[in-house]
């Protein structure tokens, strides 16, 4: 079991990043204004059970005892891998740009999603290993590469530190357009044919499991396949942990170098937005293992992003569970989704309204004139 | 540990009763049609998990590969139960009654989440121990009272034979309206002080089991209150087990013989309303505790009913996993719900819409012109 030590603070003095900035505080008064509106709503009190919680939670964050959900918007993160030269996917390099046709053609399942809940989609491409020619065609298509594909982190760094700060500022500028723009509520989605493997390598590092424990099928790969990206996982892990020793003066690494070293540029896009939404202050309804592998680094760059982040869905994926653990996060829902893109969030997106709905719109037990003994 | 044995048939024989009569089979050929659809949309096989098991299962109850839920019925059926004398409940029997004029002014969950959903809401009044002075204010509320409440089924029967017989057909009369109003999906509520107490001891009939297993906190008792409300359905089973020895020549209580004993004015209308959807071809979604004990009766009295229902949700009240798991149930949602009134299958609504909508809306593969490999 190869094991690297993280560390939020880096050893030496430098200038504060814009991501080490403070987040947004939630509002507790309206947070006890909301539970005790909850305790006089026209039923028995918790029977509501967790839609009570997302209420609660929803008006703490908006600092608004009537919260509500307006404007969401979704935006797709994608990018290459150089891991896949590992042969760590089930499915060729070239379907990323395809998936990224689809998203914005409207035929994906987020894309679906996103108009049953008439919620905004937008694409952001961070840097893919083929050329996206269609570019031109869409305005809800980004281009922000960064390069074509990242580095095969089980060899290298997959990301230099320029890139590390590109990515993160690609999530930064998506968000700040968001806030102006009034959105409610942030959703981030992914695509990347080989992201299953940076994900859990990240969440390898972050937790010090070995891949064994967190690495899975993906989009569907066999036992051998498995059993290679284990393999391959445990190979950077390894990697670090070598280059660790040769630089006896710092023992560990900084949360955000190990997002440097096993991080895609989507993922690293995300951690950014995430960190991003919880200093503007947009609540962020997380999706599944990759996005989650991103809300692990935000919360290790930045504990304080937590407080920001609704966890929308436990994956099938192996080890998705363990990330959310260690997050002490309780999903929403359980469906053995396992697609990513933002599906399951955006699946979850109608249990938040109806939360809403039931807090701002049911009768008190007074408007109702009903005594309770 | 009291069991009562039951029989889906009785001894003589008699006419056979309507709610006996054939469900509508289910589509096999459009059933694996759909299934076939599910595979060339663009992602990974079985990636869209559970959504893809009920788009699969809605186009096989349709008859239709483009299934869609455009006009769903959410009725609320209310009564009264004689065995609120026992002390079984935290609220007052008058509390029924208040509930029911709080569905029909729109400030109940139910009525919050029709309104979100878009979903039709009607009550029915089966029989409530208190007046109801306000049923010609409001169209929704239809009046069938059968008595003021059942009699206190610890005590005897709680309902005669004819009055079973009554509460069935307004189950049946109901969804024949509906049939008639073009209703694709049926969802039934309740409201009934007193109505966890009838649901479990009805649950520990069909399942043999004793009601510490089955019984709980309904709207929220206390341990002594719990204490009480199982020795009280114990007594109710050992009831039926004393009047069953005194007839040597009939071993067994017929199904609708337990819901005649043990049921509430509102459990039997649902029982008899989910049959009929099975029989009409009415998708039904099954909401918690107390319509998940109409489901096991309407099972034991018409086995090809289970084809036509759908779970919502695993309700925190205890001994809900234990009729699920006798059901062969797997819900779709866990979100410690426990307040009936079909608030957990409403909730679920925008479940199934969304899997209909990726059924129907995602690209195949040639059309997005990606190949698998």
């Amino acid at each position: 079991m190869t094991q690297v030590q993280t560390s939020s603070t880096t050893a030496k003095a430098v200038a504060p990043k814009w991501w080490q900035a403070d987040c947004l505080a939630i509002n507790e008064k309206i947070k006890t204004e909301a539970q005790d509106r909850q305790l006089i709503l026209t039923k028995p009190p918790g029977s509501l059970g967790r839609l009570e919680d997302v209420a609660i939670t929803l008006a703490s964050l908006y600092c608004d005892n009537k919260p509500s959900i307006k404007k969401p918007l979704i935006t797709i993160f994608a990018g290459d891998h150089g891991v896949v030269a590992q042969g760590v996917s089930a499915f060729p390099q070239a379907v990323t740009v395809a998936m990224i046709r689809n998203f914005v053609k409207g035929g994906a399942a987020i894309s679906v999603l996103a108009r049953t809940n008439e919620a905004q989609l937008s694409v952001v491409n961070c840097g893919t290993a083929f050329d996206i020619d269609f570019a031109d065609d869409y305005d809800a298509l980004i281009s922000k590469p960064i390069a074509a594909g990242t580095a095969d982190l089980s060899q290298q760094s997959a990301m230099t530190a320029e890139q590390l700060e590109q990515a993160l500022c690609i999530g930064q500028h998506v968000v700040e357009q968001a806030k102006k723009g009034g959105i409610d509520l942030f959703i981030a989605g992914e695509m990347g044919i080989g992201n299953t493997t940076s994900a859990a390598a990240l969440a390898c590092a972050y937790l010090s499991q070995p891949a064994a424990m967190l690495a899975g099928r993906g989009t569907g790969i066999d036992d051998a396949a498995l059993e290679n990206k284990i393999k391959v996982i445990d190979q950077a892990l390894a990697r670090l942990t070598n280059k660790l020793a040769k630089k006896p003066s710092k023992k560990e690494l900084s949360s955000d170098g190990v997002l440097q070293e096993l991080g895609g540029f989507e993922i690293a896009a995300i951690t950014g937005a995430y960190i991003r939404c919880a200093q503007l202050g947009i609540p962020v309804l997380v999706d599944g293992f990759i996005t989650t592998a991103a809300a692990l680094a935000a919360c290790k760059m930045n504990p304080d992003v937590h407080d920001w982040l609704i966890f929308s869905h436990q994956s099938k994926e192996q080890g998705h569970k363990h990330m959310l653990e260690a997050l002490a996060a309780k999903p929403l829902l359980d469906l053995d989704l396992r697609l990513g893109e933002g599906s399951g969030a955006a699946t979850a997106l109608p249990l938040l309204r109806q939360a809403c709905a039931l807090h701002n719109e049911m009768a008190t037990f007074a408007e109702a004139a009903i005594t309770e003994n």
